[in-house]
Parts: structure tokens; C-alpha cells; sequence
């Protein structure tokens, strides 16, 4: 399928510091996956980030989902104690 | 985590009748899943399908949108001759 898909994904921490934390771990991968199949945009504004997507590759973009939320839920463990 | 977490997913089809074919076969999933962990709404306007979702928990979530991506995505290869 090529259909067009885009959606973002939000999600709200309790504290600012808490969001940055997390968005500058998520970042570093963010910024070094080496190829894409799915345009993403991933941004944070206070307490929430946000993950914007566009993709034309269903499976591509299950990929790319389940890595984000895999890498925002792995950043959020190492700072829950 | 107990985050929130919210977001949507559109995809938009060729036509509105293979919009219309897919959110049929999907929603029928949509609406005989047991148990939910993930409040999703599921919904067709015209040429699109769109998939809202609020959650708690980023593991039931990765799981929602796996779901409903391979929902699509079957009923698509199932049209796609």
C-alpha cells in the first residue's frame, strides 16, 4: 500500500525537566537512525513532546512507532527509580 | 509510566469507496476487541480513515497502533489485485 498517512503522537510529562530528559535521550536517536521510510519531526514544548509522522509505508511506519515509543518508554525507566 | 499520551493517525485512500471498504473491515475489529488499555476512536470522512487514541500506558499503546496498522494493511492487501 502507498496510501498517505501522517498523524503525530503526544505525550505529557509531569514536569519540564522531566520532558527535556526524555526528549534529549529520545533526540540522540532520533538523529542517528540511519535511513528513514518515514518522515518524522520530533519536537518538545514544556511538558510534552510530540512525534509528528509522515509515511506512504504501513509497515514503515509501525517500525518507526514502535521505536519511538520503545526509546521514549526506555528514557523513561532509567529515570524512574 | 503513566504518561499521557495522545495522538491520531489519518491515512487518506484513492477513493472513498476503498476508504469506505477498509474502515468497514477495520472497524469491525474496532468493535469486538475484549478489553482496552487504549481509548481509541475510529472513524471515516470521505477519502480518509482516522484513528484517535489517548492512553496511559506506552506498552498497550505501542500495541493499539500495531494492531489497527496490520488491520489496514490487511484489508488493503486484501483489495489490492
Amino acid at each position: 500500500m502507498n496510501e498517505p498517512i501522517e498523524g503525530y503522537i503526544e505525550i505529557e510529562f509531569p514536569t519540564e525537566e522531566v520532558a527535556r530528559v526524555v526528549y534529549e535521550s529520545v533526540r540522540i536517536e532520533h538523529e542517528t537512525v540511519p535511513y528513514r521510510r518515514t518522515r518524522a519531526s520530533f519536537t518538545l514544548n514544556g511538558r510534552k513532546i510530540r512525534l509528528e509522522f509522515k509515511a506512504t509505508d504501513n509497515s514503515a511506519l509501525r517500525g518507526t512507532l514502535n521505536s519511538y515509543l520503545r526509546w521514549i518508554k526506555v528514557a523513561l525507566d532509567s529515570i524512574d527509580l
